[in-house]
């Protein structure tokens, strides 16, 4: 079929858009039940189905009608508008890089994966490394040969970054964690010769059933519609849109020692819930529906998370509902110790339950590590003990076993690579954002108050209901005037520090 | 693509089969999801998805390509093995089916269905029939329409019933139903004479935790593999099996105040997944994978949740298991009191919490509604008022209203007309086989000791391991050496309350 109506050739994209939408549905549900219901021995079969879906959505991207559609598309793009540009230019790339990967290989990494997320589980239960070892392997060995299938003259972590965030590089990276870095370890080794604070408050019993009451409660808080919003537990927290932005799902984990972990984990993954339902209504099963870009992405997950969900007034405001809920475990304690114990900078093993101040040094070290591996410089056998002595030289921690080393993240075994630095320049983007957030909106006296609309307000209009309309550097140049800075998330880290610890 | 070799064509065939399973897979699964996990305002959005995926299975079902191979190998079936055989006669029957359905037509139809059950779970929840008529006039009239696209010369209520069983039509129906009516109602009059049973020992306050605990210790005693088998739980218990018999789901309903109505639904759908999860391993991914036939996948279920799971045998033998887990409210009480409880035979308002003897008939009128309604002689919106007329009529006892009536049931919400049957079907069936087993297995004493599996053994090597290969007919037949036969069932159940009830 060839196209000479635009009309039509308009109403074949959204069409086309609306498959790769269900695919992408069906793919995400068989993921999504896989580490939220699915009995343990069912991987094998799930791969088998995903397989088959996978190999499906392949043929019909790269079909001679598909590329005839959007190749009518493109040439007609002065006549379409300018979400509908957008979504040919991304569906054109997306088809032509995958046309680059041979289909077989394609579908057989999509397998791998599905199979290394099983065998990651398993292994980071039993903290065994080499259980894990081949997969990864094969991950970064197969990472590497698709970036060099699809952008041959390029460095393959290169590219992996640039699918993350169009245009990253590692000297962008180089120069920024660099910058990151020379601020947070003076701060840090300044916080270490004061006293400690008490974190005391976190610790104790905290029954599942009150802290999935409290999840609930965050939700809501935040601004989460809870019936178009679902939560689970899993292994490790995550968000994920099933479909379009209309059917949102997070997960947290609960720990029934320390109810800060999973509090934490919900504002997290809620950030990200309230980017992607935040899309506009006529995005939905378009490419453009949800947010796109994933360093986005984390300076909204992160921006409730830390900068709202960390601040002063919200565990002011939230104190009332936990002393409901745990009236025992907390008798006689105060919201501002609350406060205190969720920011105690302390140099730990687990980049999820980092505080905000070294977060982004177990960010620096995934990003080296990658790095490496991607430049044929490090082995993947020697991954644990290169994590190990790294931990030790950025965080001065000892880690005791793979399960709290290497193991302990799910990206890779998703063949998530190039993702970490998302979350560092998620932070500095977050703030970056706040401080333009503040000409307009008294930030501080919204949370004081219980009301979020007014931030989620300002989030929606300048970033949410985009979707994935422009990409990050067009985004920060529309809301911000300017690109990537460092320093705003320096002076944040430096202020609050210095206040907390009188430094 | 015209096929020429057999080896190829062959392949073809397992590989056209392992597409079918993975859609199969993707539309259980979103199905699985909206009515145990999914937030409450989610059903458009899946029902987009499942629409889409549903046209993608009628293309590709329908595709010349498809065809070729079918008849191809259909013409060369001599050489087939007889599972191949089978297979193409299967798939060539459902294409030829789907065919005679315009497409547009049957993805609507889909899409109705995605959205009548959740409209019927709203309605039920509501007891408000009147949200729910239009779905429902819809899902009989396209039922209908459906049949006589398919089968223009033939009744279409008989075409619904062949659906699930072939071969069976109202005739049999009307003189099988005849029979058992004419064996029940006199037992029950007599039951009615004598002093009612006590069953106070099922009522009380059980905690929804403990009864979860007692459905994975029932799923365990009768034989599942709690690694390929999950449990979640539902407004209405159900099985599905995803992909292949390798990922099977079960579900059940805790009340709170009454823990036997779970107990026999894990039971009920255990044997329901024992029959699934049974098929032997060559036939994953076909067409004959799992337990094809409704009626004698009820023979399987209600098998193991009446004959085996209220049996005097099987109560003494879980009793010590329930002593653990509900000590304050079991004490005192005895097996066999538990045994009398879960076999008293009262006239009741709700199928599926309906004893072994009424059971029938509250089939029997579910069946007598769908003839009327498929025959025009009865209107959708006058179901209701034919429904509490029956249930005065067959059980004497008066409908409150349609939550407790018309509504209770999930299978006309999901399109499942000419079902109902299956269930008494099946109890027979059930009983002609207990026959059979009895004359090598001492079932009794198997129950007695706790130990299952000869009488597992027996249902798999005849039964479940054959997954799709036999019809109905044909596995009675090979099983029994004959085909249906209603006297083992009014034996069956003409001893059991004769003992019980001292009659």
């Amino acid at each position: 079929m060839s196209y000479t109506d635009l009309t039509k050739a308009r109403e074949a994209l959204m069409s086309l858009q609306k498959k790769l939408a269900a695919y992408d549905h069906a793919l995400g549900l068989m993921q999504y039940d896989g580490v939220t219901t699915a009995p343990k021995k069912t991987a094998d079969n799930r791969a088998q189905s995903m397989s088959v879906l996978t190999e499906e959505v392949y043929i019909l991207s790269t079909s001679e009608e598909t590329e005839k559609l959007l190749e009518y598309l493109d040439a007609n793009r002065e006549k379409l508008s300018e979400k509908e540009r957008r979504m040919v230019y991304l569906l054109l790339k997306d088809i032509r890089d995958m046309k680059k990967i041979p289909m077989s290989e394609y579908v057989e990494y999509q397998e791998l994966l599905v199979k290394a997320d099983d065998v990651w589980h398993n292994a980071k239960e039993k903290s065994d490394f080499a259980l894990f070892r081949p997969y990864l392997e094969r991950i970064f060995e197969t990472a590497k040969r698709f970036a060099l299938y699809i952008e041959p003259g390029k460095d393959p972590y290169n590219h992996c970054l640039g699918d993350y965030e169009e245009g990253l590089t590692t000297e962008i990276l180089d120069e920024f964690f660099g910058k990151l870095r020379s601020s947070i370890v003076p701060l840090l080794k300044r916080i270490s010769e004061k006293p400690q604070v008490d974190d005391g408050i976190r610790f104790g019993d905290f029954p599942e059933d009150k802290q999935e009451e409290l999840s609930y409660y965050l939700m809501k808080l935040i601004g989460l519609d809870l019936e178009r919003v679902g939560l689970s537990t899993t292994e490790h927290p995550f968000t994920t849109s099933l479909g379009s932005h209309l059917d949102e799902r997070i997960t947290t984990h609960y720990f029934r020692d320390d109810f800060v972990c999973s509090m934490y984990s919900v504002v997290h993954e809620g950030g990200h819930a309230l980017y992607d339902t935040g899309s506009d209504e006529d995005l939905a099963f378009t490419e453009l529906d949800c947010g796109r870009y994933m360093s986005i992405h984390e300076s909204q997950s992160r921006f409730y998370e830390n900068i709202i969900g960390r601040s002063r007034e919200f565990c002011a405001l939230i104190f009332p509902k936990l002393v409901e809920l745990f009236p025992a475990q907390l008798k006689g304690k105060t919201a501002e110790e609350l406060y205190i114990a969720v920011n105690k900078a302390q140099p730990s093993l687990i980049r999820t339950e980092a505080d905000e101040l070294t977060y982004s040094l177990h960010v620096m070290i995934r990003y080296e590590l990658e790095k490496r591996v991607l430049a044929g410089e490090l082995a993947v056998k020697d991954l644990p003990q290169e994590w190990n002595r790294l931990y030790k030289e950025y965080l001065g921690v000892d880690v005791p076993d793979d399960k709290h080393g290497v193991l302990q993240d799910s990206h890779w075994a998703g063949g998530l690579i190039g993702y970490f630095p998302s979350y560092a320049l998620g932070n500095a983007y977050g703030a970056q954002f706040l401080s333009k957030m503040r000409e307009t909106v008294d930030v501080e006296k919204c949370v004081a108050s219980g009301n979020l609309e007014p931030i989620n307000e300002w989030n929606r209009e300048n970033i949410w209901k985009h979707g994935g309309l422009y990409t990050p550097q067009q985004l920060l140049s529309r809301v911000l005037g300017t690109g990537l800075n460092a320093d705003y998330y320096v002076d944040y880290l430096t202020e609050k520090y210095t206040e907390i610890y009188s430094l």
